[in-house]
């Protein structure tokens, strides 16, 4: 096994590797993030393409598709006949560009998402995604479990895992923005935002319940049994921006949520299940 | 005992007050709705006056402070001397005109919110707030668990369960249109909304665990030991973008979020904490 990049996820993937004791090949572009994985008995090649011919497998761990090819380029001729999985952050242009590139070299392609802290690695309740060569993934699928728990193949597009990454994290900042609002408003009262957690918490809970409701509606293309409707939230409009205002809050970014909704009822919608505004999302206005 | 009230989540209190063995009287302005409670051995007033002069403490549970407020004027001499606790959903001003109103008509009130489904009514794993005398609230407590799991007391001013209220509640529209974007992002490549649920339970519960982290640097108003930076979200505009066009989704409600986090760069902010937007939020530009 070689690691490619060396950082937080990068390092802790390399260490679980070592761990396992599968034999182990590091490579960062600074040299000294290597020290403490060789420590533990890993192997340091300082030249990228040293550390790809070393193993049959390499899986690169940098931020971006970008970052990976800048680490890459350089041993483009060692990937031939290897087999490559990459786990950056990206969307699916970067994953299709990237399996392209690596399978003109040669060599066989997988893309994955790891998406959770270091400290979670190798942890049963974590999820791992991959997407490529199914028969890929069937050889390595063991050696893959190593550093995830449940290990999912989504499909033979190699960009896949990088478009359900992109979906999946795409709810991370209207989520927080929304919990910021909330803390500016108990903060504006002269309460602490930290007495705010449990109660988002028990609400992020009760969110994620109704999730498979809510997306069996959108499989299904229909709404008319709505559990919550789209009248309900489009009612609340008016409270949401008296609240934002009366705390002297910049509400605005609420906007454009809320003419989503104007648009589902103009539609003909409000009867409708809230799940429906995916049909809006879909028909830009 | 007296329910004033009886949708999904009045008739739901009302159960589980006669399950408790309390005398309980129940009110609804659609009679027919009393008759299932009433064969659970409630009484039934048709009167509004009748059903707040049955008991020293009526929960009043319909959908707004308006619906509220109407249900209760013709009520509002028999209040006097009573307790009344209002657990709809509103905004802190409704909050505070309901408590004008009913200590004007010499009630001690409380306001209330159970953000929660009626079936869970009186589980454990519940929270439910209250604000207002908290004397009040002391001598009422063990009779307000019976409908609650964690009960809890947020402060003496009667509009703090609202404030609250809407400050959790604000996370809701946010994260479940990212769910929708993502629904509409896998589905349009033709796959199932459903298979996005897992990935996306998981990554809520992630959101989860960093809010403590995320509360205590907005209660410090202290952003230079990020987990996360606004610079890495920044830098995720443009693919956010991109995949949205890419599927040929409306995106442009993700747009003054992306304003907010170029502000918060121009500010000198991309190394501070995610958290450093509300510090955005607070100052409308």
């Amino acid at each position: 096994m070689t690691i490619v990049g060396l950082g937080a996820m990068g390092a802790a993937l390399a260490s679980a590797y070592v761990a396992a004791g599968h034999p182990t090949t590091v490579w960062n572009r600074s040299p000294e993030k290597a020290a403490p994985l060789v420590e533990q008995g890993a192997a340091h090649a300082p030249d990228i393409a040293d550390a790809i011919a070393a193993s049959p497998l390499t899986i690169a761990c940098l931020t971006t598709y970008e970052a990976t090819f800048a680490a890459l380029e350089p041993a483009g001729a060692a990937l031939a006949g290897r087999t490559l999985v990459t786990v950056n952050s990206g969307i699916p242009s970067g994953a299709r560009a990237m399996a392209d590139w690596a399978t003109g070299h040669g060599a066989r392609f997988l893309d994955g998402a790891i998406k959770n802290v270091p400290a979670a690695v190798g942890r049963a309740d974590t999820l791992h995604y991959y997407s490529g060569d199914r028969a890929l993934f069937d050889e390595h699928e063991a050696t893959l479990r190593v550093i995830g728990g449940d290990t999912v193949h989504l499909g033979t597009e190699p960009d896949l895992a990088a478009l359900y990454e992109s979906a999946v994290g795409g709810t991370l900042l209207p989520a927080l923005l929304g919990f910021f609002q909330g803390a500016a408003l108990v903060t504006a009262r002269g309460l602490e935002a930290s007495t705010l957690v449990p109660y988002t918490t028990k609400w992020l809970e009760m969110i994620s319940s109704v999730l498979p409701h809510l997306a069996a509606e959108i499989d299904r293309g229909s709404y008319d049994d709505p559990q919550s409707s789209i009248g309900i939230f489009h009612a609340g409009i008016a409270d949401e921006a008296e609240v934002a205002a009366e705390a002297g809050l910049d509400g605005r970014w609420l906007e454009p949520m809320h003419a989503l909704l104007e648009r589902a009822v103009a539609e003909g919608r409000a009867e409708q299940s809230i799940a429906a505004l995916v049909e809006v999302l879909r028909k830009p206005a």
